[in-house]
C-alpha cells in the first residue's frame, strides 16, 4: 500500500508518522517551505513513540517528499488531504487530486468540521470521498471520526475502516452529517466555556487544565461521559442521575448563550498565562512530554485491555501474528530482541531497575519462543513454556533511552526442557550489560503437568540446540549466587 | 485527626474510602438506611483500589457508623458535609453541625456548585467554612476544589490545603466564588452538548463516549485543553493558535444557546442507550473496572512524575519516610514485605508473568534495604545499594488478587555486599511460589565504586547477619540453574 498525504502541518505530519511507523510508504506534498523539516521532526517524535509503545515486530515505511500533488498523488492508494480548514481550499484541493489520482484511490479528508457533502460536490468519483478526521497526535490517539457524504459509497467507508484500523486506529462511524461531527463538538463547548473563565478572570489557563487532569480528565481517558455518570447515579442507574441532575441544566452555570470576543486583550492574556504555564519548555519538549504520558497512559489500558488500551492490544496481536523478519545464522547465537531503555525504568538510582533488567531477559526468551512457533495458535492449543529457574548478572548500568539487544544462545534441551543462555549488551559498542541463564518447561496448562514440546516446537528446539551444541559454553553459565559465603 | 462525614452517599462514601485508607479514622453520620451498607460496599473498593495504587507502607483507619450526627461531629476536627445538593438543604445541617462541634472543627462542604458564601450566611463562625468539592470516585481522583465565602478566614483555606494534601489529594484553590466553580463548569458544557448530540439523534451515548476516550479524553488526562492546544499550535505557539481557531468559535456548531429539555421521551432514550452500552455489567462491577483503570493511569503518570502522577509520587514519599511499623523477630527470617497479584501482572498463560515474579522479589530486597535504613537522606548522600547477581526458582503459579508475602533470610554479609534469601509465599496457606537469592553491592554512585556500607545501613546489616547466622541454611541456595547438561 502506498499513501499521499496532501499537506505536511500538524495533522499531515501526524498521519506521516502514524502510517511510517506501521510500515506503510508515504509521500508528501505540501508548498510550504518549511514543510519537510516540520514533517521529519514530526516523524522522529513518533519513532521515538512508537519505540516504547510496543515491543510488536514493526518495519518502518519510507517516507518521499513530492515536488508536486500530482507526483504524490498518481501511484496512491490512499490519498489523506490535510490542507487549511478552509470549504474552498478544500474543494480546489481534492479537484486537483482526482485530476492525477488512480482510478480505485480512497480519497479522504482530515477536515475536523466541514460538511463532507459539501466538499465532494465537485468531485467527478464523489462516491470514494470519506472524512477521516484524526486527532493530534494522529500517531498517537487511535480515534478517527469517519464521515460519509450524501454520495459516499458503502464502500468507501468500508476500505477506510480496513486501513485506518490496520494502523492501529480506532474509526467511530458518524452516523449523521453535522458540523464538527461528535468529537469536536463536545470539545469546542468544553473550550468555549473554557475561553470564558479565562475572560471573565475567574480562573487562568494552568487552574482550567489543573480542574480538568488532576479530576475529569481522568475519567474521560477511560470511559467518557455517559458510562461514568451511569456510575455516578449509583444503584438507581441513569433514570436516578438524570433525575437528580438535570435540573442543573436549567441552572445558569454557562455564558454559552453569547460568545466571547476573541479580543488583543483576551488573547494577550491568554497567551501570557499559557507561557507561565509552560515554564519555559518548548513545544518539542511539550510534545514529548505529552508522547511519554500518552505512552505510559495506553499502555495503562492496554494492561486492563479496556478503551483505547484495547485498541492497542488488538493492534499487536495482529503484529505479533505477522512473520518474523529476523535472519538467524544457526551457527552463531542469536539476536531476536532488541528495545530501548524506557525512561520509567530508570529508578532513584538514575538507571533501569533490577526488575527491568528480568523484564527484557524475559521479553528476549518470548522472542526465541515464538521464533520456534510459539504462536496464538500453539497457546490455544493448551501448552505453553514456563520459566522454572533464572540466574542473572548485573554487570553494567543501563540509562534511559539506550539502546539495547540481546544474544541468545541455547545451551541445552530435552523432550520437554529449554536451557537458554542470554546476553543482554548497550549498542552501539556490543558492551555487555547483564547475563541471564533460564530453564524452561513445556506444560500442559490445563493439566498443569510437564509434558514433551509438541511440533512445530519439537523440531524448531531440537535444530537449534544441535546448531548450538558446538559453539563455546559461556564463563557465567553453570554458576551459583556468591558461589563462596560472605 | 478524626473525621465526620455527614452524608454517606457516593461523595460521603468516597471521602470515607479517601481517608481511612490514609490512616485517618471517620465518623460517618446518614439516616437513610441503606447507608450504612453502601459506605461499607465503596470502603470495599477503596481498600481493594489502594491496595494496588501504591506498596507504600499505609495503616487503615477506623469506620464508625453514628446513631446521630451529633454523635458524629462531637469530636471532630473536620466535619465534611455532603448532604443532597440543595442550598437550604445544606444550610440546615451546617447549622445542625455547628450547635454541636468543637470550637476549633474545620468544616467544609462538598457541594459541586453551590456558593460558599450563602452556604455560610447564617453560621455562628463562618470564618471556619471551607468548600472543598471532590470528584467521583473521591479516593482515587486527586482534585478537590478549595472555594472561601465572603467571610471565611485564609487560616480556614490553609488547614483545608493540609488536611487534603496529607491525603494524597491536589486542592486547587478557586479564587473568585461562582456558581459551578470551576471544573464543573467545564464538565456541564461538555455535558450539555452531549444531551445535544444524543437529543437530535447525531449519536448514541456510547458514541459519544468513545468520541471522548479514544481521543481528547488521553489528552484531558494529563495535560487539559490549554496546554494541548499550546502544543497544537506548533512552533508558533498559542498566539497563533487562537488566530487559527479562533474563528471557529463563531460557527453555528452548537445549541448551547438553547437548553434540552429533559422529557420522558429523551430521558427514556438515554437510559436504553445506556443499559446497551453498559453490556449487561452491575454498577459495582464498572466501578471496578474504572477503578482499575484510574489506577493504572495514575501509576503510568507517576512513572513519568507528570500531572496527577506526581500528586500519588509525592504523597507515597511521604508515606515511605513514615517509620517502618513491621515489628522484626532477629530470630527467624523477616517479613517485610506483603502484596497481591495485580491482574495486570498476569500473562496469557494465566498466572503472574516471570519478570513479574523478579518485580516482587526486588520490592521485598528494598523493604529490606529501607528496613536497615535505607532511606532518602542515605540516597541523596550519593550512596545505594545495587543488585549483582539474582537466582529466581519459580515453583508455582500465582493467579490474580492472590496475597502474597515474601519471607527474608540474610546469609551474609561483609563490609561491601549483602546476601540475601528471598521465599514468596501464597497467603494464607505459606505456601512457597518462588525462591530468590540475591548479591548486593553497596554504590558510590558518583564514582560508580562498591564502597563500604555506612551508618547506619553498616550496624543494621551486621546485627541482621549475625542473628541469622544461626538459621538453617535455605536448600536452595548456593544453587545454579540446570546443574546437569540437558
Amino acid at each position: 500500500m502506498q499513501v499521499a498525504l496532501i499537506g505536511g502541518g500538524v495533522i499531515g505530519g501526524g498521519w506521516a508518522g502514524r502510517f511510517v511507523e506501521n510500515g506503510i510508504d508515504v509521500a508528501v506534498f505540501d508548498p510550504h517551505p518549511e514543510a519537510e523539516r516540520r514533517v521529519r521532526e514530526t516523524l522522529e517524535n513518533a519513532e521515538r513513540a512508537w519505540s516504547r509503545l510496543t515491543l510488536a515486530p514493526r518495519v518502518r515505511g519510507a517516507v518521499t517528499f513530492s515536488a508536486s500533488l500530482e507526483d504524490a498523488v498518481r501511484d496512491a492508494d490512499l490519498i489523506q488531504e490535510s490542507a487549511p480548514e478552509d470549504e474552498y481550499v478544500k474543494r480546489r484541493v481534492l479537484a486537483e487530486i482526482e485530476a492525477h489520482a488512480a482510478a480505485g484511490a480512497l480519497v479522504c479528508s482530515s477536515t475536523s468540521g466541514l460538511l463532507p457533502s459539501r466538499l465532494q460536490v465537485d468531485m467527478r468519483h464523489p462516491e470514494r470521498f470519506v472524512v477521516a478526521h484524526p486527532f493530534n497526535p494522529v500517531y498517537l490517539l487511535p480515534l478517527v471520526e469517519l464521515v460519509a457524504g450524501e454520495r459516499t459509497s458503502e464502500d468507501a467507508v468500508s476500505r477506510a475502516v480496513a486501513v485506518y484500523e490496520s494502523v492501529g486506529m480506532r474509526p467511530l462511524r458518524v452516523r449523521h452529517e453535522i458540523d464538527g461531527f461528535v468529537a469536536d463538538r463536545l470539545l469546542e463547548a468544553l473550550w468555549r466555556e473554557a475561553l470564558w473563565l479565562v475572560h471573565d478572570d475567574v480562573a487562568t489557563v494552568e487552574e482550567i487544565d489543573d480542574a480538568i487532569r488532576f479530576g475529569a480528565g481522568l475519567r474521560w481517558a477511560q470511559m467518557g461521559t455517559f458510562l461514568t455518570y451511569r456510575i455516578a447515579g449509583g444503584e438507581d442507574g441513569m433514570r436516578h442521575f438524570l433525575a437528580q441532575f438535570g435540573p442543573a441544566l436549567a441552572w445558569p452555570w454557562t455564558k454559552l448563550t453569547d460568545v466571547p470576543e476573541l479580543t488583543d486583550e483576551l488573547v494577550e492574556r491568554i497567551a501570557a498565562q499559557s507561557d507561565a504555564q509552560a515554564r519555559g519548555l518548548s513545544v518539542r519538549e511539550l510534545e514529548r512530554i505529552r508522547d511519554d504520558n500518552l505512552v505510559a497512559l495506553l499502555q495503562a489500558l492496554r494492561a486492563n485491555r479496556y478503551g483505547a488500551g484495547e485498541t492497542l492490544a488488538a493492534h499487536e496481536e495482529r503484529l505479533f501474528a505477522a512473520p518474523t523478519r529476523v535472519a538467524v545464522d544457526p551457527e552463531r547465537p542469536v539476536r531476536l530482541y532488541e528495545c530501548a531503555v524506557d525512561p520509567a525504568w530508570v529508578d532513584y538510582n538514575g538507571h533501569m531497575t533490577e526488575a527491568r533488567y528480568g523484564d527484557v531477559l524475559a521479553y528476549a526468551t518470548d522472542a526465541f519462543l515464538r521464533h520456534v512457533g510459539l504462536d496464538a495458535a500453539y497457546l490455544a492449543g493448551g501448552h505453553s513454556a514456563y520459566t522454572a529457574e533464572t540466574h542473572i548478572r548485573y554487570l553494567r548500568e543501563a540509562a534511559a533511552f539506550e539502546s539495547l539487544a540481546v544474544e541468545t544462545q541455547v545451551l541445552g534441551a530435552d523432550e520437554k526442557r529449554l536451557h537458554l543462555f542470554h546476553e543482554l549488551r548497550r549498542v552501539p559498542g556490543e558492551e555487555p550489560l547483564a547475563t541471564g541463564e533460564h530453564l524452561l518447561l513445556h506444560v500442559d496448562t490445563e493439566a498443569g503437568k510437564v509434558v514433551p514440546w509438541r511440533e512445530p516446537l519439537a523440531t524448531a528446539i531440537r535444530a537449534a540446540a544441535e546448531a548450538h551444541a558446538a559453539l563455546p559454553r559461556p564463563e557465567a553459565a553453570g554458576r551459583a549466587v556468591a558461589e563462596k559465603p560472605l
